[in-house]
Order: structure tokens, then sequence, then C-alpha cells
């Protein structure tokens, strides 16, 4: 066994240890010792706890197969309750605050086996300021957010596993941003019970990994969807600018056009429109997070409204402008837009889109532009991005593809089959 | 002033105390007295604090206008948070419990100038066993659930307003069983953060009032949907039997034809099918609430699984089988039907359907069936019950109109309006 075995896949390390030749609390000492030569630069974690994880570790090589995620360490954002560990949702608010129970997500890891590592740092409530993680990339850049300390985690190999969670685009990006794999899964697959809310229509809990493979193991062990098996052929694609195409860089054009030509050399991809009442997706998106996020928060902000920082109060300021006619409006050109998406999907298997309109950007005051995740946050279909394209300063850039709604485990293997392509391409 | 101003609507009592010819304390003693009087009998509360409630009558009294509730107390159903009093779930795994927050509708009322007079009783959860809650109509009876208290309170004039929340027929149920008026509101436009979820695609809280009046106040408060006006001329109406027709008691068969012979003498009714996907919609509520349930729970079920009654175990035996690709099937199924529904509405303002199977069912320990409240639920279209008819022993028993996703405070002044009719016709 090597000596790094925290840079193994999820499932490389669930493999050794079956095989005896790894013990989890090898792994987790090999993470701890990750964390500790990198923490001071990265900032992944709001909270650690190296001896319970030890503790634990030790019990699970002690005992009988746990399940599929067997002795493996994983982080959780910060906005999701843990009933052994601080859970203080990025804010001050909650200095301290102790959850009485475990959110189903992380309930439904601990029951696969898997061991709760610690709790990454989370943006205010996952829409508020952002805090002083890095770039695993590059310390002087954003990891993005809100998942910034999962997204981090993984990327620098201090867990193979992470959660997230994307009301916007607080999965994908950060992914892209930081060279890895992300899921946002398909709306309330993965339970939301114990992850505070942003906006309960949009809030989506999401998966950060390093392959898509791993990715699969780990929606697997939280919603029994069926393992994902390798395409048997290639897949029928489509490209899809996006109505927000003009907001990408230049370079970012460039790299995803290049990589649609390298698909076309070896798969079916076409370019693609969607109808027309996709242009006010955006839109519909922005009132719904507004609407709900106004009234979710009505405590904190009748109790606690000063330690809001100023970003999180000027979001307040414009969403108590939205009207509950407003509201309605929106959520129904939303259930049509999923409507016209998911009769789409009859043509072909994914649609290939941007994961984020360029690389991290530099500075960690702004964790990026969601730009390109909000639509389909709202469409609530499975998006995964693979980290194939480079962008200035070999920052990494992430391809999204999109799938139909429950779809997610035929997603995840026709995103492992065109970061596959892509990669055997450009090396070429 | 009127001795009893508990009796008084929700709307009248804000009217008074604007006057100056009612306080808030006067208001709130006057429950009390009735509270101490009933409670015996009736078991709605789970908690209540007299002595805070009564400061907070004073203060509101010697302070400026707060709201549209100014000064009315409200009961609050015992799944969601609440910062100063114990939120229990109805389960002893939470005996004591204290949220670090309220639940955003608890928060809302409270900014509308509400008082939180306690915490009404839950059945197991808001899904398992029923406690002991009687109907004020007949105390050998039950008063349905899992909004049980919360119904049985504002019947009993113990305060004029309460939240329930239904998953699958929680709150209109209970209301039919109770001779009172309830609204469960269009999916999600009342927030669901801070109450103990279920079911995350399906809970939905809901409103426990004597009026429909009073039920639109409430719903404004919380959801600036704009106030409401009474229709100005007759509704336009449909009947609609629904596949679970033939679970209707004989009485209730009759009760409701008679019901709408009478409508169609005063105002446009014809009775209507909808299209066959609905004839599988029961299906997939059961199986979208078994699927979300099997994992909302997973803590509980890893820690305490021996302090979950019988009933709720074996929820979760019947919970587990179901698949994730059933689950998908039905979310589109859902979908579907809510795109017809909403489509059907072009042609008439409001379904006319049953509440419940029949009134009241002896005996506490079953709350009865929700098989006419669970399709209402998954659709996600507003459901209000008037109570109009009477069935056995001159138990109460309800009638039920569904309007369109969103029109709620539409569905409200027709409500009222069929229920004026149906109380004209019935006395003249």
């Amino acid at each position: 066994m090597s000596k790094e075995s925290n840079k193994l896949s999820a499932r490389e390390m669930v493999a050794e240890i079956k095989a005896g030749r790894l013990t989890s609390e090898k792994l987790v000492r090999d993470c701890l010792t990750r964390i500790a030569a990198r923490e001071d630069t990265v900032h992944a974690w709001a909270y650690l706890d190296a001896d319970a994880a030890l503790r634990t570790a030790r019990e699970i090589d002690a005992g009988g197969w746990r399940g599929p995620l067997h002795g493996i360490p994983v982080g959780i954002k910060n906005i999701m309750d843990t009933c052994d560990m601080p859970t203080e949702y990025g804010s001050s608010m909650y200095v301290g605050h102790r959850p009485a129970a475990d959110a189903a997500c992380v309930s439904l890891l601990r029951k696969a086996g898997a061991i709760i590592l610690g709790k990454t740092v989370t943006t205010e409530f996952a829409m508020g300021r952002a805090y002083d993680t890095t770039n695993p990339h590059n310390p002087a850049h954003t990891p993005g957010g809100s998942s910034s300390g999962s997204a981090a985690a993984v990327a620098d190999c201090m867990v193979p596993l992470a959660l997230g969670s994307q009301t916007g685009g607080s999965t994908i990006r950060p992914a892209s941003y930081c060279g890895i794999v992300a899921l946002k899964p398909s709306f309330n697959t993965i339970n939301p019970t114990g992850v505070k809310p942003i906006a309960a229509s949009l809030d989506t809990v999401g998966i950060l990994a390093r392959t898509c493979d791993d990715a699969s193991l780990m929606y697997e062990a939280m919603t029994g969807a069926g393992s994902q098996a390798p395409l048997a052929k290639p897949p029928k694609l489509a490209f899809y600018r996006t109505p927000q195409w003009d907001y990408a860089e230049a370079y970012t054009k460039d790299a995803i056009q290049a990589a649609v030509a390298a698909l076309g050399r070896v798969c079916d991809i076409r370019e693609v429109t969607l109808p027309a009442p996709f242009e006010q997706i955006l839109k519909s998106h922005n009132i719904i997070r507004h609407y709900e996020g106004a009234r979710a928060f009505s405590y904190e902000r009748e109790h606690f409204y000063e330690q809001f920082s100023p970003k999180a109060q000027a979001e307040f300021v414009k969403a108590d402008k939205r009207t509950y006619a407003e509201y309605i409006g929106s959520v129904l050109h939303a259930r049509e837009c999923r409507r016209l998406l998911q009769e789409a999907f009859g043509e072909y298997d994914a649609l290939v889109v941007p994961s984020a309109p360029g690389v991290a950007p530099p500075g960690l005051e702004s964790t990026g532009n969601a730009i390109f995740n909000q639509i389909w946050t709202v469409l609530h279909v499975p998006a995964v991005t693979v980290p194939v394209l480079k962008g200035p300063l070999g920052l990494p850039l992430g391809l999204q593809l999109i799938g139909a709604y429950g779809a997610d485990q035929k997603l995840l293997p026709c995103a492992a089959w065109v970061q596959s392509a892509l990669t055997s391409s450009s090396t070429s």
C-alpha cells in the first residue's frame, strides 16, 4: 500500500480496505497528515475532530462490514447538522450551535460506513460573505462558494468526498474552480432534512469528488439510485450555449468550442437551442430564491439582523421587493421549462454547457458568478462538472453536463466518458 | 365588549383591539379561561406558557401597532420550532428539546403581531401514533390528525387561529372532523423552514380557523399574498367525485350530492372528471411520501428506533420497499397531473370534492383516513374545507374546495361564498 492513501479514489480506498491492504485508521491518518501540512494555506475546515475520527476508524476496522463507504473519511459542509460537532452555518449568530440530530444526508453517510472527519467552511448561510478558504491550485484565488471548504478539501486530497449544497451554483462552480468533479443531483433525491434552508424549492445537496465514479458511489449510498455502469457506446450529446453565453470569458468560449469539436470526432454531438421560455428561466430562479429566502431567515432577521454581512443584508433588500404574484408566476414558469427540458432529453443523453464563466477569480472576497448554474438548479435536473479544460495561469475550468431529471446514474458515466475522451484527445 | 372575546373571529378581535374596546391581555385571559375550563376534556395543548403570553400581550398593548395579527393569540403545531418553548415533535425522543430558532412561519406570525400561546398536540412526528386529544363536539371521537391539537383548540374557541401541517391530510381532515375552516395552501407559499420534515416534496404548513376570512388574514400575514375580496359574482364550480369516491360513507355521498344540488340553484356547477393520469395520483403520493420519509428520519431510525411507535415502524417497513426508480416516476407523474389540473382551472374557479370519508370516527387511536386529501397535497394546489355538512350523531363534516396553484386568496372568498350559500339554503 502506498504511503499516501489519501490520494486514492474513494472506490480504490474501499477496495484496499476490503482486501486488507489498508485500514480505515491509516487512511484517516493520511488525510489528517495532509490537512496538517496544508490547512494553514487552504483553510478548508470550520471544525475538525481528529481524535473522534481516529476512534471511529478503529471501531470500523475492528468490526464488520458497514456499507459501501466503509471506513471512508468525508467532509460535511457547515450548513448541515451534525449531532456531535458544532454546526455554525458560517454565521456568528450560531457560534457553538449544537444540533440535536444529524442531517439526513449525514446520517445516511454514517450508516453507509463513512466517517465524518469534520465540517467544511461555507460562506455565510451558504449565501452571504466568504471566508478565508483558498484555491488549492493557487492560494491567491477563491475556491468558489458557497461550498468553499468541501471543494478545496477534496481538490487538495484532504478527503476523497465531501457534501456541498447548491441553491444557485454553490456546488458545480467551486468544483470547476478547484479542478474536481461535482454532482448537483436531481432535486430532493438526496434528502434535505437538517440542512439549513435558503430556498426550499431550489436547495439541493450536492457531492464533491475527484472522479465521476466516486460521486456515483456516494450518491448511491444516500439514495439507493442503483449503481452506474460504464457506457456501452458513445453518448449522444447536445451542445447548448445557454442564453448566458455572453457572460463567458473569451478563453472559456474557445476552450468549450474546442472541446465540442474534439468530442465531435468521437461521438455524436450537435448544437441545440431550447424553446423560448428558457430565455426567462434565470429570472424565475432569482425570483423564487428571493421570495423564499426573504422568509426562510425570518427569525435571524428579527433577532440578529446586524450580524448579517452587508452582502447578505443587500440580498434581503432585493428579496423583499419580490411579490407573491411574481413568485407564483415564476414557479409556474419553472414547471413549464422542466417539462420542455424533460421532453428534449428524448433526443440526446446530455447537454454540454459551461460550468462557470471562467477560472477562479483572484482574491477571496468574491466566490465568482453562478450564472451558468442557477438555471439548472431551478430546473431540478442533475448537473455534473468534469475538470477537462484549462484557463489563464493554468487554472482549471470544468465542463458541465446536464441530464434528464432522475437520470443521475446515467449522467455520471456519460460525464466520465466525456472526461476520458477529452483527456485522451488533449494528450494525443 | 363581550365577556367572551375568545369567541370572536380573529378579524373582529383585531378590529376591537384597534378600536380600543379590547386589549390583547383581556383576549389572552379569555382564551386561557376557556382552556382552563376545557383542557381536561380536549387535551389540545402539548405546552402552554400563560405567563409569557400575558407578558407579551401587555407589551403589545403598551406599544405601537405591530401588524395584521396585532395581539392575537395563536396555537402552533408541535412539529414547528419555537425558540422559547419546547418542541417535542410528538415523540419521546425529543422530550424537552429546545430549538435554537423559531420556524419561519412562527417568526412571521410574531412579526405580524401574533402571540404564540403554546404548542398544540401533534401525532408522533405528524405521521405516527395519536395522543389523547379529543373532538370538541364529542370527546369519544378523534379530532383527526396529525394537527389534532390545532384543530381542537380552534374549534373549541381556545384560540382563533392555529398552524397545522399536511403531508397527507393532516390539516383538512381534522378541520372537517372538528367543524372548522382550514386552508392547505399552495405548496411552499408558507415557508417550511424549521418545521420537522416528513416528505419535503409534500409537507405543507396549513391554517386552522373558524372563518375563511380569518384563514385569509393569517395567510396574508405570512406570505404577502395580497388581501382577498368577497366575490363580485357567483363562482363557477365543478363537482369532482375523485377516483376515491367509493371510500366515502353513504351519508357523505348523500350530503355532498345534496349540497351540489343546492349550489346548482344559486351558481354554475357541473360535474367533471379529470384526465386518466389522475387515477394513479394517490399511488404517486404514497410512493413520494415513503421514499422521502424513509430517509428524512434516518438519524432517529439509527439511534432511537425502539422509541418509534409500532405504527411508525410499520410505515418504515413499507417505506423501505420503495425504489429510486419508483420515486422518480412518481415525481414525473405528479408533475404531469399538476400541469393538467392547472389547465383545467381555466374553465372553473374551484373543484368541489369531499373533505373526508365521513365524520370523526369514534375512539382516539385512529385519526381517520386521509384518502380525500393526499391527492391535493401532492398536486400542490390550495384546498379549503368549510363546515357545511352534518353526519351521524350531529357530528360536523366539511366540504372541500380546490383552487388553482397560487389562487389561495381567490379560493378562500369562493369557499366563504359556498359556505354562506349552503348555510342560507339549509336554514331557509
